[in-house]
């Protein structure tokens, strides 16, 4: 039988992409809320013995999550065989180990309590940093999609003269890879220490980049702090204003105004949480991995 | 040991009072928000052996449950002996049975969630329809305060000449109880039905009551719709403005405004959720059961 697949509220893209993608049936479900903040789920479609595919990105998560668990619960109690998740932006990826003494380790609280009710997880380039993989922390099943290619791609198809910048050393493995690929030069900006606190970062052979479009390119944009800071850099050493390029479109507080304030001349993010910037459609990838992960199941 | 009393934000008073009542230590937190809408906890005090009390009230659960879960996960993470839960007011006891097809019974999958990570609960007169008690929902120990013996006291010591009101004959057991331990009298409304749709409330022997101060007493106070009509009606009867009483003070939209509009006097509620108000304190109740889940751990 075909998979039946539901949206979390704001979700209804990513599940109509994929129910044609995979062949799959759109589920009927409501989820609301009641007058004193407490929410309701009601599957109206009928689930037994059907594979159920959930679509709930989790950027802003603390609010999504009883609603999510719920519908997933409700469908495992009204006999669907499994209730997977499709998230393509993953929450609490950041808090995997214990900074400061006392701290809570919420990637791995937040993992468990997922895989408490989930069956499986298909996500979008999580956060990993100090984790090999999602199974280091999720005990259910999990793949990952990888964006640089996509992203490659756009850059190669939109821009003319590309170069792509690493904000720094740590960046450049990432950028080099993503610019190979792109058929671009890459170029890594230079931090140099003038005295106890002053840190002045400069860019590198600046006339050789002057008739180049900068493409910067990061996982998450959420305050967009570090990508403000490189346009600023960009900008004053001359160079042509940069396209920003970002995964995960959280954008906290003004980080788009204030990215385009310093001088961005286009944000372009993947489709991992609905914005007005995404650019990069991850749907065939996404149910490329749906398809893959249920197959297994 | 004593224990070790932890306050999510908003319920600073509740752990004060429960410290200072049991002799407990307030241990030191920070439960915040990132730009990008996560939850950060951190315990500062040393937990490691020690009984650690969380003081979280859950009107308005869905943005307060993972910052809960995250503090008392770490809280075991680092050592605690267990980690019980002080919820004077707990969420999603009403949807207790599939009253629609399809429907996500989330009652028991928020005392699953609950129960995964938090030891014990003690909370205040939860709404319990179908259910005998809460142990048919929460496989950890439960404890549960009954407000109606200080909402009795309080209308002995603050109304002149009360009569009790039960808004329709389901609330008679429950008001008739109330005004035995109050020492005053009670009276119940009859809803005669005039063709397919009207009905009309009336208020019997109306004369007798005239010179009496009406008391309304409800579970919850949410929307407050009941009590808006019922208020309303006795107004309409020639009754003087009656005192209405909640355990509950969630106040959803405009409630307490309503409330007043409609004719109420005073509104008066328990502090399970901290609201101005808040008249009838319940603090030496809970300290005893706290006391007493904590002597059987």
């Amino acid at each position: 039988m075909k998979p039946m697949i539901f949206s979390l509220p704001g979700n209804e893209g990513l599940a109509d992409a994929l129910a044609g993608r995979l062949g799959g049936e759109r589920g009927k479900a409501i989820v609301r809320r009641f007058p004193d903040g407490e929410s309701y789920a009601r599957i109206e479609s009928s689930v037994e013995g059907r594979a159920v595919i959930l679509c709930c990105t989790l950027d802003r998560p603390d609010e999504k999550v009883l609603p999510l668990l719920f519908l997933a619960a409700t469908a495992k109690d009204l006999g669907a065989a499994r209730a997977g998740l499709v998230a393509p932006y993953l929450a609490y990826m950041r808090q995997d180990r214990r900074f400061e003494p006392g701290e809570g380790i919420t990637s791995v609280y937040f993992a468990r309590l997922l895989s408490g009710t989930v069956d499986w997880l298909v996500t979008v380039d999580p956060h990993l940093h100090r984790r090999a993989s999602l199974s280091e922390i999720y005990p259910i099943p999990t793949r990952v999609i990888h964006a640089a290619p996509l992203i490659s791609r756009w850059i190669r198809e939109n821009i003319a003269s590309p170069v792509l910048i690493g904000p720094d050393s740590e960046s450049a493995q990432w950028v080099s890879e993503i610019a190979a690929v792109a058929g671009a030069p890459y170029l890594v900006l230079e931090k140099i220490r003038r005295g106890d606190r002053e840190v002045e970062v400069s860019v590198p052979e600046t006339d050789r980049w002057r008739s180049y479009t900068p493409v910067l390119v990061d996982d998450i944009i959420s305050t967009g702090r570090t990508m403000i800071e490189t346009v600023g850099h960009l900008r004053r050493a001359g160079l042509a204003k940069p396209v920003c390029i970002g995964i995960h479109a959280i954008f906290a507080d003004r980080a788009e105004e204030d990215l385009r304030e310093a001088g961005a001349s286009r944000v372009v993010t993947c489709n991992t949480i609905p914005h007005p910037s995404n650019g990069i459609d991850l749907g065939d990838l996404l149910a490329e991995e749906v398809r893959n992960v249920e197959g297994a199941a």
